[in-house]
């Protein structure tokens, strides 16, 4: 187990900020119609995109208008995170609204892993099998590619897309099995035709809408762009001033405003919560692997807007991420907020609109945060744990983010930083020594939680 | 003279980008409305405000709903410059439209010197006296504290402001000359209350515009904030999420908004254009004379949301700052634009509107933008050269960036990048090893311009 070595914990009597057992308090949505009582869901995900991405979060010359309209139909979330750094974390919390050391995946997975979403855990598409959505996933899944890991095993009615991360496969990642896209359990396709999966998962996914417009559903649409190796389809070769990484972002972009069209012309509007968002901070800095052949370059990343670091560090650049809500005639248009919420609240709070009782057997780490998209309510959520693989690197509260990370052999190669996140978003300003006792006091937080969470996993 | 050693260049015939003295295609509006035909003008210049300070540009927690107001009724420039990335020479270039090296203040001034802004340039207020504007300039000066040098002596009616940087003083900087607030060229208050001075230049500034209301006018209110040390009024105080920092920013976007409603309120909006910009990029990373006394942190400064660099360097974040220009019927609403422009531009574009021909004996850097900024054509502004002090560092021609800064003595410690500005507006990946031509090209022309402009000032 870690040790927290600057601080000694005599109690366990701490807040933790999960949901447990005893919290059962759904939003009913006090209605005769069924549709209305069970709204549909969509979930937009991106891969590796940046904070700083869209036009609405600040690209200087990146366009993105059907993101920005989304959004100022909507709520903008300025302090809005990802459970984790990297993808297979991120994506597991996202779908059960726990932390990735809970759901056995803290760590990316590979091609032909042992491992994958355990069939304990409860998916947010299982969770709505109880009031009979329809289920859709499309694009990337990455929680394990064995056919007992597989979407269709995960309570979604059907699957299209990648199983993993696209670059994995020569001359990338070493692997024998070929990269390849799936339609539920079948490979249909490999090599993959990498041009044109946007566009090809938009196509599944508004044909998808259309299909079961008359009935409640959830769609969950996981881009496998803009992973590299980025591949934009020839309508958007050239579309944007900011080069090819700019054509895969603008493409996204129009993605989104199909889905949005689709919507508007079936008149479901009001009836579906549409939900944009990133699995981690984009992927600066990428190992030498990666640049095996001419095919990947440097700067075929996002950006963070200033936002310290990326894709697999524990600094706001590799976990805070886009996060838009949109929900005509529920969610009031054009606010704004630097509240915290993240990717973990997305479960509680799409089964409570659902009328779905949240599992009372095990710990959710998210909260329903449909008071706070509707503009009742500030957010709910007041702290936030940065696990980077099974370490627990940082905690905010609040304004305040302590990243610890005590190295024991050589303790001066201990980071211990502490920011405050609404006056310098870009941690620039470590503000450890003038602050001992609030240092003190989040370490044991910090320490407290994660043997608790270590607790409960034996 | 500089010598830029990794070129011969054997010509002189290179464009420059500078207006020389055929141009005098002053626009011309075809009303017989005198008001109409010569619109008022206002520039608010903020000191110090970062490119990412704004919510419209992106900062997270820092709130601007008038300057966000402003820049959704007008135009929103997103690669808009200053001539210099520090206040004297960025000031002398904004009122003249001519790059610092040509004033003669390439560098800042402090309390008492010498020199100041020579009799012999012409502000935009002295040109604007050909068809009688009444002229005003409130706050920060900058541009000579001698009495000659006094704003009433450069073309401005009244004054009413600080002659220099409001950190001018001991414990900051050492001088026997006390801060003082000035109306014309009289020390009217010191020591300066600065909690209010935001206040009471927008109180100036709006007295101003109520009583010309009825003659063109020519306003330009330079903020003393949020240059260091900073305050806010009581009002202020507590304001914002983001601290002391963004209370002051805060109340630059309040005065913005009372200098804005005071427009509608006299219906002069469709017979104004207002401009918003700042001198230089965040005063990050200050000199340890600043930390004299406890009453400047080094976080009360600025951010550029993501742009390299800072104030005093000739990355973007030094120079590239926001330009929102607001003009309700001429300049289109909603617009937003990455194409280039800079505060040189200000001059001949202003001058043109009032039909007042551009002074054919000097050299004038900036062109007339009022096509581009009314959405007619793409920015006529295709390259751009940043000098810090007397040294030309760089050179931006469209998408790419120059940076040379030749180390004879030691050439490893030479600077030589490349970068996209378009694809990598952050300044993070060099390209220069992939275009070698384009780097000797860009690197000649730089050469050439400095060469050129060096034997204009013999």
């Amino acid at each position: 187990m870690k040790k927290y070595s600057v601080v000694h914990f005599l109690t366990m009597s701490v807040a933790t900020g999960a949901l447990v057992a005893s919290c059962s308090s759904a939003k009913t949505q006090p209605t005769e119609d069924n549709n209305k009582h069970s709204p549909n869901f969509i979930i937009l995900f991106a891969d590796d995109l940046g904070y700083g991405d869209l036009a609405c979060y600040g690209h200087p010359t990146i366009k993105t208008p059907n993101l920005d309209k989304m959004a100022s139909e909507g709520i903008r979330l300025t302090s809005f995170y990802v459970a984790a750094p990297s993808c297979t974390p991120s994506r597991a919390s996202l779908l059960t609204g726990r932390l990735p050391m809970r759901t056995g995946l803290p760590r990316v997975i590979g091609p032909e892993a042992s491992i994958g979403l355990p069939a304990s855990e409860i998916t947010i598409a299982e969770a709505l099998k109880e009031k009979r959505y329809a289920t859709m996933c499309i694009g990337k899944w990455h929680l394990g590619d064995q056919e007992k890991f597989n979407p269709v095993n995960n309570g979604f009615d059907e699957y299209y897309g990648l199983l993993y991360s696209n670059d994995m496969q020569p001359p990338w990642v070493n692997t024998d099995k070929p990269l390849a896209l799936y339609h539920n359990t079948e490979a249909i396709e490999h090599p993959v035709i990498q041009q044109t999966l946007t566009k090809r998962y938009t196509e599944w996914g508004t044909k998808f809408i259309r299909t079961h417009a008359d009935k409640p559903f959830f769609l969950y649409l996981a881009y496998s762009m803009p992973h590299v190796p980025i591949f934009a389809s020839d309508e958007f070769k050239g579309h944007s001033r900011a080069g090819e990484y700019g054509d895969v972002i603008e493409e996204i972009d129009w993605s989104v405003g199909q889905i949005l069209a689709t919507l508007k012309e079936l008149g479901l509007d009001e009836r579906t919560m549409v939900v944009f968002s990133s699995d981690n901070g984009p992927w600066q800095e990428m190992p030498d692997r990666m640049f095996g052949n001419d095919s990947v370059q440097p700067w075929d990343c996002g950006n963070t807007a200033g936002l310290r670091g990326h894709k697999h560090l524990t600094f706001d650049g590799g976990q805070r991420v886009p996060g838009i809500f949109r929900w005509p005639g529920t969610i009031p248009a054009g606010q704004v907020s630097a509240d915290m919420a993240s990717t973990l609240d997305i479960f509680p709070t799409l089964l409570s609109l659902a009328d779905i009782s949240i599992p009372e057997d095990r710990v959710i780490d998210g909260v329903n945060i449909i008071d706070f998209l509707e503009g009742k309510t500030p957010s709910p959520v007041h702290q936030f744990y940065f696990y980077r693989h099974e370490m627990l690197q940082a905690y905010r509260r609040d304004s305040w983010k302590l990243r610890y990370l005590p190295n024991e052999k050589n303790p001066e190669k201990s980071t211990l930083q502490l920011f405050n996140m609404d006056s310098d978003p870009y941690e620039m300003y470590n503000r450890a020594k003038e602050f001992p006792e609030k240092v003190e006091e989040m370490t044991r937080t910090m320490s407290d939680f994660d043997e608790q969470l270590r607790e409960s996993l034996q």
